[in-house]
């Protein structure tokens, strides 16, 4: 019967590539493959030999393995990965989130090589990922920002000076930095100068570049973030917020949309001032603007120029597919979208169920999977590349899965996820994982009526 | 960590129910017990013993086998559900779909039993399950119905006369009948009184009622069918219609909305019959009324009085919980939804992913399942009891899960469909399914330009 397929996928219509590479692994290397074959795109995923047989691999089209399991040698390292597109056929390459998604090299190469990148230009993710220029850039475009250094601090004389300026609490973080990686809070003066030293000492470890920056440090704030869309003609529209504020070491945890006791008026305002500063660095893209948020003072902290891991979110209130709307807009297409056009409907929330330990610091506990039965049913989406028999490796983040839930109203969103969350079987050899810990978030009536902060898991501060 | 967690559903209100019943097995058991819980309502699920480890079973708070693996001793037989519910106290009862859920002595032990039935009231029911009597009543409420019997045909005199009247092809239903059993078309006059014995012959086996009628049979038609809800104070809405036009045998395969290529003024149409028929019996509950259109032509056939296998299309396009609706007004809560409060937006298809093998009359093909990957992602949502290392009971009917494809538009729910049934990896010792033979009729011109009919797969008929 089999003889008889043929790809529906926009019917009469070219898809815009023939084959795209999926740079990445888990379960956004998964959902890129989705969106693509859905666009009638052929796709290519890359993988070391730890995720031989992981579902993205099981889905693609094609799977090229790239080098062992160490990410230095596979998944961070752009050779093979162009090798592999080129042998492939691929015209363009999409990133995933992590590894080479924002590195503004890669998307060099990638260009060298006659690959599209599935992301933003790379002088706008070079003047972002800088967090230090686009704290500068930000502020010319009239974004508030919180005191501090527009400069990275080069030395400890400089660096009391500033704090004298900003003072306590403050928060050191790497220039080169991301996904809660190279940042420290400074509550006593004593502390100033050794977390200056250890945090230069990690970014230089992590990111391979230690210049550090320091700015006021807020108490009790909500983290949202804002979700755009950039074409390659001028168009620039804001899906929504997300408020992401429940973190752990500065890691989100859960995330959603709407962001619960935000006025509208604060909402629309960080709408605004995202779609600004996308078109002041001529964003192109998906990308999330981030702020923080405490009564009515606003602050902007970063710009993600990738995907993000809640980007589901706001995919489950919009029903836009935002992976799909990356590919349109790497290939030169005008957003179809109209800011006048977006609908939002309902609640969302997502939590990421880890592998770690939960009653011993959330320490990673991979291992092989031997009991997956993932929750469903209606408003509820899964993404994962796990699955009964899988062994999480050791060498990656430890998400297993996210789980979003929808519903008519927030109440009912966190009522479906309590049910989720509950239901979703996961257990194996060695394995914890954090679903626990998120279900008794979810009932605490802190977070039930969100008067929760970014404090909230840790009153006293990293 | 556990002991901090409280049930967050419904916050600060009490659940209508205590704990609930669920009298079902396979998906739609865990469907009910989703719902429920997430209302904070605790449930019981009452299984077989080929269902002891089915999904429904490890969702459910409390589970009690009733019996062994043949229906008529357990999910069939009233006896020993009813004592479960009393040994668990249950206030109320689910009956899912098929089985004893639309059987009104099952709603008549349950109340007399002091258990509420969650579905219409027994003389609803019993007007509603007899199709002659459906017929008539609905005639009267002036719902056009196709030319046939009113009462049911006792003897071969009174068949032969009523056929010379309606003229051929006519088709012969069992009064009782449902779910596509107990129907022939006959096209040819020798052929008429064969299949009128063996069809009462199949009746009196299957339902325990030999009464047959008979009726026009529109060849090329389309099944459309919308779905309804009703509380005890009178009102009624429409949730909007649903195509059922892709049958097996007068088994629907694929279930799809909007219904393409029927114009507004006959999906209205059809909205206000559904809810004139409903308030002519008195119906309260979830209900589905079936219809076939044939250009401008409209005939009622009958009303499923329970929840359907493919609600989940209306959910994904309205957000409405069907199950949670059941429950809120067998409990005696007016609808909290209006008819200009009903939304729908983009489309939604439903492919029943069976263990059959489509080389061989689709005859059923269980075993144990040992790999069982569903597919995810944006728009998807999976209803399903197996899992892999489950082994699907030959004893009842081989849907295996529910693939749910929701997109902006049915273009893109098409494409999404295709996708993930190709992701979807399920496979055992001897079992086969339908997957590839769905993924074939999705990527079939005639179906996605919508020219399908109830004759699609059966140019030559039953």
């Amino acid at each position: 019967m089999t003889s008889v397929l043929v790809e529906p996928a926009e019917r009469g219509q070219r898809p815009v590539f023939d084959t795209v590479l999926v740079a990445n692994r888990g379960e956004i290397a998964l959902r890129v493959v989705r969106s693509c074959q859905e666009m009638g795109i052929r796709t290519v995923v890359v993988y070391s030999t730890a995720d031989s047989r992981s579902a993205a691999v099981l889905a693609a089209d094609e799977a090229v393995r790239i080098g062992p399991a160490a990410p230095r040698q596979s998944y961070l390292y752009a050779p093979p990965i162009i090798e592999a597109a080129r042998a492939t056929g691929a015209q363009a390459v999409h990133p995933g989130y992590g590894f080479l998604s924002e590195d503004p090299d890669f998307a060099e190469i990638c260009a060298r090589n006659g690959l599209v990148f599935i992301g933003p230009e790379p002088s706008a993710m070079r003047q972002l990922g800088d967090k230090s220029t686009a704290r500068k850039i930000m502020t010319d475009a009239g974004l508030p920002v919180l005191p501090g250094t527009i400069d990275p601090v080069g030395n400890v004389g400089d660096l009391v000076n500033a704090a004298n300026k900003i003072g306590l609490p403050l928060i050191i973080k790497a220039a080169a930095g991301g996904g809660g990686n190279g940042m420290a809070v400074v509550r006593d003066w004593a502390d100033l100068v050794p977390k200056f030293r250890s945090t230069r000492s990690v970014a230089r470890s992590v990111f391979g570049d230690e210049r550090v920056y320091i700015e006021r440090y807020l108490e009790n704030t909500r983290h949202i973030e804002v979700q755009i869309l950039a074409d390659q003609h001028g168009n620039v529209v804001a899906l929504g917020e997300r408020d992401c504020s429940v973190q752990r070491r500065h890691q989100k945890l859960i995330e959603e949309s709407p962001a619960a006791r935000i006025s509208p008026e604060i909402v629309d305002r960080l709408r605004e001032l995202a779609v600004l500063g996308a078109r002041e660095v001529g964003y192109t893209g998906a990308g999330t603007f981030e702020f923080l948020v405490q009564g009515e003072e606003i602050a902007f902290i970063e710009v993600n120029s990738r995907i993000q891991v809640e980007h589901p979110v706001t995919e489950m209130l919009t029903g836009v597919d935002l992976v799909r709307e990356q590919v349109l807009i790497a290939a030169g297409r005008e957003l179809s979208l109209r800011q006048q056009d977006v609908r939002s409907n309902g609640a969302a929330i997502e939590c990421r169920v880890n592998a770690e330990d939960p009653d011993n610091g959330f320490v990673p506990r991979p291992g092989e999977l031997l009991e997956f039965l993932p929750p469903g049913g209606p408003g509820i989406r899964v993404d994962t590349s796990a699955y009964a028999g899988w062994r999480i490796p050791a060498e990656y983040d430890s998400l297993v899965a996210k789980v979003i839930a929808w519903a008519p109203d927030r109440e009912r969103a966190l009522a479906r996820m309590n049910r989720a969350l509950r239901e979703f079987r996961i257990s194996g050899e060695r394995v914890r994982t954090t679903r626990d810990a998120l279900r008794a978030i979810i009932a605490d009536p802190v977070f039930q009526e969100a008067r929760h902060t970014t404090s909230f898991l840790e009153p006293q501060g990293p």
